[in-house]
């Protein structure tokens, strides 16, 4: 066990993970939380009715990036965690904790990009906060978002749902958001469509939905990229899933970038894209649904649930062998989202 | 305007609520956001439910103090905020940011500290996220905590809400937070009791609201103190408020810090006290109730409304004049929660 906090903690992967499941689940372990998905569901007395609950805070940096900046980041991220549990997001609060010294023409630029992100996803700001401390005691701006939403009724879809059986769907393209937030941070400039792929799921989840009732589970692949978040879905669900490298489709510029900078595309961030399990015979109606939608035109069938090796991932690659894909395991690309 | 943020637009008096209501409102605003209470209060689509959501980031320097530390301080903040429409608490979610090099004893001791503070006020972590920045971009840990509750049908608890004949009642001793995160922080031992009063007040308000069906509005008067809190009601509902100085609870000990530090007390922070507004004939019912809760054993009344001098706060003095009691204006204490 290490003594103080290091930036592995945070990364998303193996350490991070442990850090999580380590420490935190085990001073608070309880149904909901147990279940580790994107977003907390509960039930809402004696209602019937379900709502959804998440959090997260950004400490992006660069705070403005191509494709984004932290402010539609965070909108998207809080749009998106709802939308991997089926919930319908009702509203946003916003933590603002601001560092003295912050340009007041940054701060309004980032609150009218959460205004525009909130807007595109259709969700109001409820309520907020605003801390500042002094010069040196933060990095310009840190936001929380955290966002609650309604679940119809007769949904479950969890990370611990995925069956044998399901095909798995990739909405688009990978490796975007990480890819654009280094290029930015590190001053190089690989190409001009270097992009995040930050964007509100919400209705592209609604039109799945539409489009077939057995969705099983769903995320967003963001920290610890692609592979880890299978490998979170095969432990969960106690499957195996086996994945077709060369389905995954990948930007050729940002495939150039992970050669140059010796980064595996499959750990690399995503903010707009998602993963589903479905099962087969539900896969071409889905993938229908999500093709007319524009967060989903690139959607395909990457891979396949099995009963075999239960809670591994593992890679046919393009030429012709198989790998274990492993979830992250250190650190990779700090303050990515 | 200022160009960049200073230290006194987080300081929850006049700078701070101007950066918020003209800024961040401007961006935002709608029914929920505009009514300004602790937490938002949404109808839950046609079940005819209501839920309270509510956020806070938590900044506090020194993490550990007195009575508290940043762990319980989060938790029962937001407790509080919902308490304060009169919400049941039914999850909470936590935004760790961590600073690399973060002792993993100091983050063990708040996680515990967290636990035992959700324990008392009976409420869940449904939900959490923890980002690790660089040794320098943070100081040791901030928490952001969101939380979500149930609003019994036919409550309506607003700022907005008070009216001329209401008295208002406080449920205890004020400035006692402020005063040990002070003294702690300038390494000043002015006395052994002097404590923050850091408390859940979830079952105090259950207690009130048991009691009577009239109560108006409340409020926890946390950063900015008493002084800012009464100013924001009395604006929020077009109504004027007399305080009778002599009334007001004070600690021994906390006014003599107070007197030493040139500070008013009506300006400082308070994390386990409320003010409530109710009308005359239900003070005495509302009074019994939470003198028979731990948090409100020493509730009085201190002061009444009228409809005269709407917006504004007069003080009658102790010694028989009286002044008007403006909102807090510029920078008091940084960091006290």
């Amino acid at each position: 066990m290490d003594d103080v906090i290091k930036l592995s903690h945070g990364s998303g992967g193996e350490v991070s993970r442990k850090l999580v499941e380590g420490m935190v689940e085990s001073y608070f372990s309880n149904d909901v939380i147990a279940r580790l998905d994107d977003s907390a569901v509960m039930a809402l007395g004696e209602s019937g009715g379900r709502i959804a609950m998440t959090t997260d805070s950004y400490v992006v940096d660069p705070i403005f990036f191509p494709g984004g900046d932290i402010g539609s980041l965070a909108v998207n991220g809080t749009v998106n965690d709802l939308s991997m549990v089926g919930a319908s997001p009702v509203g946003i609060t916003l933590g603002l904790i601001l560092e003295e010294g912050l340009a007041i023409a940054d701060l309004n630029r980032i609150l009218g990009s959460i205004r525009d992100a909130c807007r595109e996803a259709g969700v109001p700001v409820v309520g907020g906060d605003t801390k500042v401390v002094e010069h040196g005691s933060a990095d310009r701006i840190f936001i929380n978002t955290s966002g609650i939403g309604l679940v119809a009724a007769g949904l479950d879809i969890s990370s611990s749902n995925a069956k044998p059986g399901d095909v798995v769907i990739l909405s688009g393209t990978i490796g975007d958001h990480g890819i654009a937030v280094l290029s930015k941070r590190e001053g190089i400039d690989f190409e001009t469509d270097l992009v995040s792929d930050s964007a509100p799921l919400n209705g592209l989840v609604r039109e799945m939905l539409r489009a077939s009732g057995q969705i099983h589970a769903m995320r967003d692949p963001t920290r610890g990229g692609l592979a880890t978040t299978l490998n979170e879905i095969a432990a969960a669900s106690g499957i195996g899933i086996t994945i077709d490298e060369g389905s995954v489709p990948v930007k050729e510029g940002v495939s150039e970038a992970c050669e140059l900078l010796g980064l595996d595309v499959f750990y690399v961030a995503n903010e707009g894209k998602l993963v589903a399990f479905v099962p087969a015979d539900e896969a071409q109606a889905v993938l229908e649904a999500m093709r007319g939608n524009k967060y989903g035109r690139e959607a395909v069938i990457i891979g396949q649930v099995g009963s075999d090796h239960p809670g591994l991932v593992t890679l046919r690659t393009s030429v012709g062998g198989s790998r274990l894909l492993s979830p992250l395991s250190g650190e990779l690309l700090p303050r990515i989202c």
